[in-house]
């Protein structure tokens, strides 16, 4: 069984929101082995929501449509609906008792416009909308079905849950999808590809594998189509290990776990606590780290050392070591991070100085130059990288190399 | 002129990642007069690409298509574009020197991969990348034009607008659409709605009014049709001066701006210093300062001060007071914006001390219990805050709510 997702409205063709709706559905239906062979937008027209729907249907088995069911004048799925299935719109003694009861409850008064809303057409089956006014409506011919679901997020999520998913559930088919994403860092999307080799060695039959690059690396994604969970989870267990076997020393965590996570429970683990000198991170670092809940447990304090002053003032930076090699150095870099291990008192003291741009560069050093630092029991060494144009860029890229070292090095240190 | 924006990738397909570039594109092709017909989404095959190109080549003037040029195996738009306009890939110098520059820039080795994407279709004109190895393609058929970008938002952020807007601007015809945002914080939208009355009264013809709330604060987004630049302009003149006269104390900024950008110009352009003592926002007010460009020149320093210790260490707040009130207090917010600014030796010492979540509140001081201080050549003073649930909200109103106060501090003090 296959999907289409529709979503409906202006505010979508106008880009003044995101469209979250078609994401949080696609996980759903994949979730009970529904793929989605494809989703499109149209805006608040007759014509448009006609268009749309009819290759929707023309295209999958499933639809689901969302938005354009408000009572508002510019909401127009309901009539197109009707012509589409060649219907009318008729009272809805359910949907009307549901509205009135809501009204009542919020204390709007009874409207024309909620009374035009407790119309339904004549040959759609109803379903319930716990938390808005717009009833859920679904359209059946033959082996396809067409649901058509309020474009507000928090009332469409539950309706999903709630009614959808239940429905199709049962009717899905054996099919089981999973997916499984390896975090990577510190690599190149074309040279992890080079490392990894020839796929059809590793992909079993079912599998696909996909690349996607960010700033904060590069995700390898595996996705596994099946006849049940257990023969799906073994051809996922089977090609993890694979991958993992030729580049696991870049892979620092799965799915939806971000850098911040996997590091502040190594940290929590082996009761190590840290403390963070920035310069052109700019707090960054530390605020990646704070993001994550219980931090408070390793993270004893941040510093950003913007100034040349604040640099020395803080972290006992030698004036004349700033002057002989500059703020983006070598020297500075580990004399920064010595220093905020020292005065934090901490196990570890990490340092970034760089040139975030878009000024600030020369020919020696151009912009997206810079230096992260560490210092552990272990000694005091910094690293060179060169991020490229791009000042948030320049930040993520290098508060992500930074954590990475870190997470690298209480490895190595076993 | 009228346009579909095609994105591709199975990410896209299975929820794995928000569409944020459909958005963006419809936004920046609005500007220049083009109404977007209609939006479609899919996956990474053959078939998936070319049915998707066919229907949106067909329903609109102008097609941008994001996604699927990458290096790896898993993309495959160029191929269906080389199928859809019965042609080859040949070998494109200047991509091929474009991207070994880049691969040198980053150390990164030459790969097959690297050879295989200076490979362009022979029929499409070539435009640049400036952030990345993939190059945007154009393909003409009479009067209908075919954009294909990368699917990486940064990199195609910066092409839309230094290739495709400057190539249909001219071409787009006199439809004029113009859209205006007032950002304003610290103001929940139904106080504002309430605040500004009667819309009826402050909308001309051909203008909207839309309230877009976010954790940053309400954004009050006027959008104008009108027949000519002058028109549009006057209206959405006309419409921004009502609003103002209404809730001109709360509007911080316009459009794309953010508030380090607005504060920043503020410190710049009055020669004034800042130093940062951050604990529950844990260094997201230093990031966000130090994301403007030329910060540098009024960012001395920041500290993130999390442990108690680190409190009296860096900001001289004396234990006793944490003591008897509590790290999350009046008193202790007032001390840190002190120390900061004296031992930074700016005009303004800004501090936050609070709850972020999801543990340590109590019945007292629940999660989201914020303090934020303030220190300058007019005195000392700290403002509480309450803002609920969910620590990344919390950390992300409270350095709202922190530049805020900083922005009315330099407001008033003239």
């Amino acid at each position: 069984m296959n999907a289409h997702i529709l979503t409906i409205g202006d505010e979508l063709l106008i880009g003044q929101i995101i469209n979250t709706n078609q994401a949080f559905i696609a996980r759903k239906l994949n979730a009970i082995g529904v793929d989605i062979a494809g989703m499109s937008t149209a805006g608040d027209t007759q014509e448009g929501v006609l268009g749309a729907l009819r290759a929707a249907r023309d295209s999958a088995d499933v639809t689901i449509v969302t938005g354009g069911l408000g009572p508002t004048h510019d909401d127009v799925t309901r009539t197109a609906l009707c012509t589409f299935y060649h219907t009318d719109l008729v009272p809805h003694e359910g949907v009307r008792a549901h509205i009135a009861a809501l009204m009542k409850k919020r204390n709007f008064p009874w409207t024309a416009a909620a009374e035009d809303q407790s119309l339904v057409p004549r040959s759609a089956h109803v379903f319930p909308n716990p938390l808005g006014t717009a009833p859920g409506l679904r359209f059946e011919e033959g082996e396809k079905f067409v649901f058509v679901l309020p474009g507000v997020p928090y009332e469409m999520e539950a309706m999903i849950d709630e009614s959808v998913i239940p429905f199709l559930g049962p009717r899905s088919g054996p099919n089981v999808i999973r997916h499984r994403t390896l975090l990577t860092t510190g690599i190149a999307e074309s040279v992890l590809s080079a490392q990894i080799g020839n796929l059809d060695q590793i992909l079993k039959s079912g599998a696909t594998l996909a690349f996607l690059p960010s700033p904060a690396g590069v995700r390898l994604r595996i996705t596994v189509h099946g006849n049940s969970a257990s023969e799906a989870d073994g051809i996922v267990r089977d090609v993890e290990s694979a991958l993992r076997a030729r580049v696991s020393r870049y892979i620092y965590g799965t799915d939806e776990e971000d850098l911040e996570t996997v590091l502040g429970r190594m940290l929590a683990e082996r009761n190590l606590t840290i403390a963070v000198a920035e310069s052109c991170t700019g707090g960054l670092i530390a605020h990646r780290l704070t993001n994550v809940s219980g931090s408070s447990a390793y993270v004893e304090r941040g510093v950003i050392t913007y100034s040349d002053a604040s640099k020395s003032a803080l972290l006992s930076v030698p004036a004349e070591l700033i002057r002989a090699h500059g703020a983006v150095s070598r020297e500075v870099a580990c004399a920064m991070a010595d220093g905020i291990r020292r005065t934090a008192g901490t196990d570890i003291g990490l340092s970034t100085t760089g040139i975030a741009g878009p000024s600030g560069g020369t020919p020696d050093k151009p912009v997206g130059t810079v230096w992260v630092g560490i210092a552990d029991r272990g000694g005091t060494l910094a690293l060179k990288f060169s991020f490229g144009e791009g000042r948030a860029r320049v930040k993520e890229r290098a508060s992500q190399a930074a954590m990475e070292l870190v997470r690298r090095r209480i490895l190595n240190a076993g």
